[in-house]
């Protein structure tokens, strides 16, 4: 297989590029920058030197095309521009948000600009993999999910699915690493500024929110908000999302232990935590895994659910390859059975 | 005045020897601890090498009855020994938990070992000041509020008593930096196994639990469990609460802005952030102020509230200077003008 | 006194202000910046809401003359141009680099530009303040030193004035927090990049390399070329300089701590640390002290000094906060008598 | 091949799991551990879970001798005790110190503990693969080099063999992750007191300092003692060495460049650096190599070569298993080929 990776320069692409050179089934690798096209990738990222010998070339859809995958690691819009271009002419892996809404008009609304067109809106298929295997198999055109809706959705799809809670009383506290706000400094994410700091930000404003509640009423009756507060904590990856619902009646610990047990009994990357034991985010580092935990609180009735990702794993780059397996019907976990790095 | 720490090697006690030195109506220290009597402060403690030339003595009544003020920054159990054997002979402001709790059966019950004497537990005024300024002014036997409590109840409070909230609703998702957990090293705070990592503990099982719900319970109609979970961050200081709560019928932001800044007029410790600016641990850092934001979300009706706090500071030490100060008549910031550490 | 700070938003006029606001002797402060002049500091710096309620104004040589003291914490050449202004008619203290050489050549050939006029550079006075009390309480025009700087010749003058050690011989390998590098967000500072991370730049090419070597000369034979290599170490504030010396003949432990003690009996920030315990960065933060340690190898007959600052106290602004007190006849350690920070 | 880890809760037991379990001709392995028996791996590291389904065992030189290869990854004196016992009954691969010492005197003085018996300290073969391959090959005992030793002498060894500088004249400062110092907890690396903090520790006493000596003068004339400073850098992995060397006349830039290129031609895991270009720790983190920078002051005739590693992996059980292929006849990088997380 041939493998084209757009916006290789940031850390999704260059995530992409340490999965894909060790994958079985990647024959070559042909990475595309809009702004570092003619450097060598060992230039600009020297812990590359001597293992990925390739130069960075410039975006042309005609080259593009000649790939039996193309990973489109690009900003907002680009994304919809290029996909726009290509789709149907090769297998396509967007993992930026331009396809993850369904309806134009929320997109509009959260992401403050135009949408792709409305066809490819309908016809991309949400790669959020364990929900969606059947379609992610059949996918020409499949829009990777946010780190944040990743992690989020698999801790609660199960609750929504089995009406264990009500997608309507989530409350959803995430934590994040740096590498989720991207390779571009900031103040935000100044050393300085963010050592030893907790900082939180775009409350119920993120656009991963409308991403969360879409998928969110897919199992459940209706469309209801949900309340998202990210927060960016001094660390270089990682998400936990710590969240919380009153339980339906009848529900207890056993029975939500039986629930993800039978949910993912046949997923290979989530992994359900025993009596009460949490999950910490360095636990999956380096890893396409999603770990889960859950307590109830008898004296309350609420559930908490404790889901932990690397972003830029299973939170992009990992859950991208764990894509395209599926797509080229290649085992699921092909080139992603990885051991967290400990410590 | 003369003041005694008792536990000086701790980090409580360390925090009041560096905030002490300098106030200006502290004429001497004297330092005990039980495992360490005999030795300089700077051989354990290079950092006070030259400032403070204090030998460590072993904890006695009798000396400790000589000073104006006792501080215990001792672990649970030796605090309620201690206050007994001093109460009424000196003034006491103890930062452990064996005085908080009201009832002896729920701190036999979340400390899993016997309370206080009743009587003491009745005597001790909880010293959470902005909240008790005329009994903290009067009190003899003090209880210094825990981290968590003092973060989470300055930023909850003024909604429940002006039951603009209804406390059983509350969720309380809180995170802290490694010092909260002391001194002691242990796996947990190890600092291979705690660096690029993100952990959550005691689920609803945290002893500042019943704390928050006692002291909420004062200013609501009814005492009820609240959710609250704390996770440990990779900072050295620093709290954040991040809580949720449904606003009642009739209450938007602008009511909520006024509602902070009518109730804390008069309290230089505490800042309200305006325009749904959110506080960052950070911005406290070194100093006894508790920043405060909000955001209220008209898609979900819940309003979500962000407190920060150092938590050596207003967090322990901070808030027990603050309040030896006003059990002496002192002016309240007396020793506390610090500028926050930045960066 | 009436004190001006002239780039009051980078990290060395943040913590000008911090110092100057609780100062015994400071009236009132006036905050100076190119970039954001009509802003209140707490709209950029939340951490200094309610008590620093200061615009920043527009530079303006005539405003800058009517205060008794001007520091100038600004980017290479704007100081040149600003003293020149100036000079004679207030007291100027410049945090920048722009005044610290004596020879124009050299500075133009290692900061790549312009140097201010040569009667400047005779007249300013080098401010290490231990090496040079007697210039610094009579000076009019005063030079801070750079942090490296500082730390280096701090731990190493003594043996070069006794000729215990050769200055040719020097070799310094020192560690730098990030906010020696600036407020300025850039790829080297990034969080993700700079986090787990340890980092060397500019071995042999950094600017405070020939201030070092100038200042050697004043108390050795000739000037001669040093080795010097900065690292960025992933942490906020705090310089540590590790340096090797080959000892001259005669010379022992012994002997150096008596030349150590001798040397700063009375500089109440230098802390000379006995029995060969080595100094932390960590035991300085915050303050202004300058903590030394060394060891003595008899098998190579090399010693190994280490010497300690916070790179923004008295690697910046509390050594210009201190040079402010001997310029106006005050004790030294006026304003900057904090205990560190621990943890 | 089967394989046995003795030791395998501590971090370089744990590294060597994470290894092996991937490495192509690793049928089987079984872990040990003094303390832990009984336990399975996921208990102690839920990073493992539903990976590594092994339960710990006691250990027992009768089933160790079962292996084809024995990792002792154990404390000083436990290793020369088992390696005693099982020398010659199968492959042993020892990543204590307690092999690596020729001379059971010099052991003695450094370690503070009687040496292995002299036989095995002669018969050991010394791991640093690039520079005794063919002993490694032969190998049937061999001690695996220290972190900081293998760091060092990597970045070393070329300028002593072609005497381009004299090993007496060497100056190292090293720089590590806490890692490095185990997991068991203790003050010096408790995070709250690690954090933002950089600290200095057992200057010219640490116990590779014999090591460095003893393999320096294998390849030069005379053993010489070196100057050698370990600072602790609040990162997790990632060892730095940045040493200074006069250079031998006649030596320029250019000579070192060739020199590096030409000795480490057919070393796969070692990479050099161009134009000056230095290594930072991150850029190798998670992987065997070892990258090497260096740049030549013509002021003062000193190179500076600056040396990054892995210190869980080139410098502990990467470069044990890099052994290992080669003890067997794999290929040098087998189950080695990651590309380093970044970021």
């Amino acid at each position: 297989m041939r493998a084209a990776i757009v916006g290789a320069t940031g850390y999704g692409g260059i995530e992409l590029i340490r999965l894909l050179h060790n994958h079985p089934e990647i024959e070559s690798m042909t990475v595309f920058s809009s702004s570092q096209e003619g450097k060598q990738m060992a230039e600009s990222f020297p812990h590359v030197t001597g293992i990925v010998e390739l130069t960075l070339e410039d975006i042309d859809a005609k080259k593009l095309k000649q790939h039996d995958v193309v990973f489109l690691s690009t900003p907002p819009g680009v994304s919809a521009e290029l996909s726009t271009k290509l789709n149907g002419q090769t297998r396509i892996i967007d993992l930026s948000g331009d396809l993850r809404l369904k309806h134009a008009d929320t997109y509009r609304s959260w992401y403050k600009r135009e949408s792709a067109p409305d066809t490819l809106l309908q016809e991309a298929v949400y790669g959020l993999t364990e929900w969606h295997r059947e379609e992610v198999t059949a996918a020409v055109l499949l829009s990777n999910p946010g780190c944040y809706a990743t992690t989020v959705l698999s801790g609660i799809l199960p609750l929504i699915k089995e009406e264990a809670a009500d997608a309507g009383s989530l409350i959803i506290d995430a934590k994040s690493g740096t590498t989720g706000a991207g390779r571009s400094p900031s103040a935000m994410t100044h050393f300085s500024e963010m050592n030893d700091n907790l900082k939180i930000y775009k409350v119920n404003e993120h656009k991963h929110t409308p991403e969360i509640e879409q998928e969110l009423a897919r199992f459940s009756k209706k469309e209801e908000p949900v309340t998202f507060s990210p927060h960016l904590v001094p660390m270089t990856r990682g998400i936990m999302a710590t969240m919380y619902v009153p339980l339906a009646r009848g529900w207890n610990r056993e029975d939500l232990e039986e629930l993800f047990e039978q949910c993912y009994r046949d997923s290979p990357f989530i992994r359900i935590r025993k009596d009460g034991a949490l999950p910490f985010t360095k636990e999956v580092y380096g890893t396409n895994y999603c770990d889960i935990g859950f307590t109830v609180d008898e004296r309350t009735g609420r559930a908490t659910i404790v889901s932990v990702t690397d972003n830029l794993m299973k939170g992009a780059s990992g859950q991208a390859v764990q894509n395209m397996n599926l797509m080229f019907g290649l085992p699921e976990t092909s080139g992603l059975d990885y051991i967290p790095m400990y410590p």
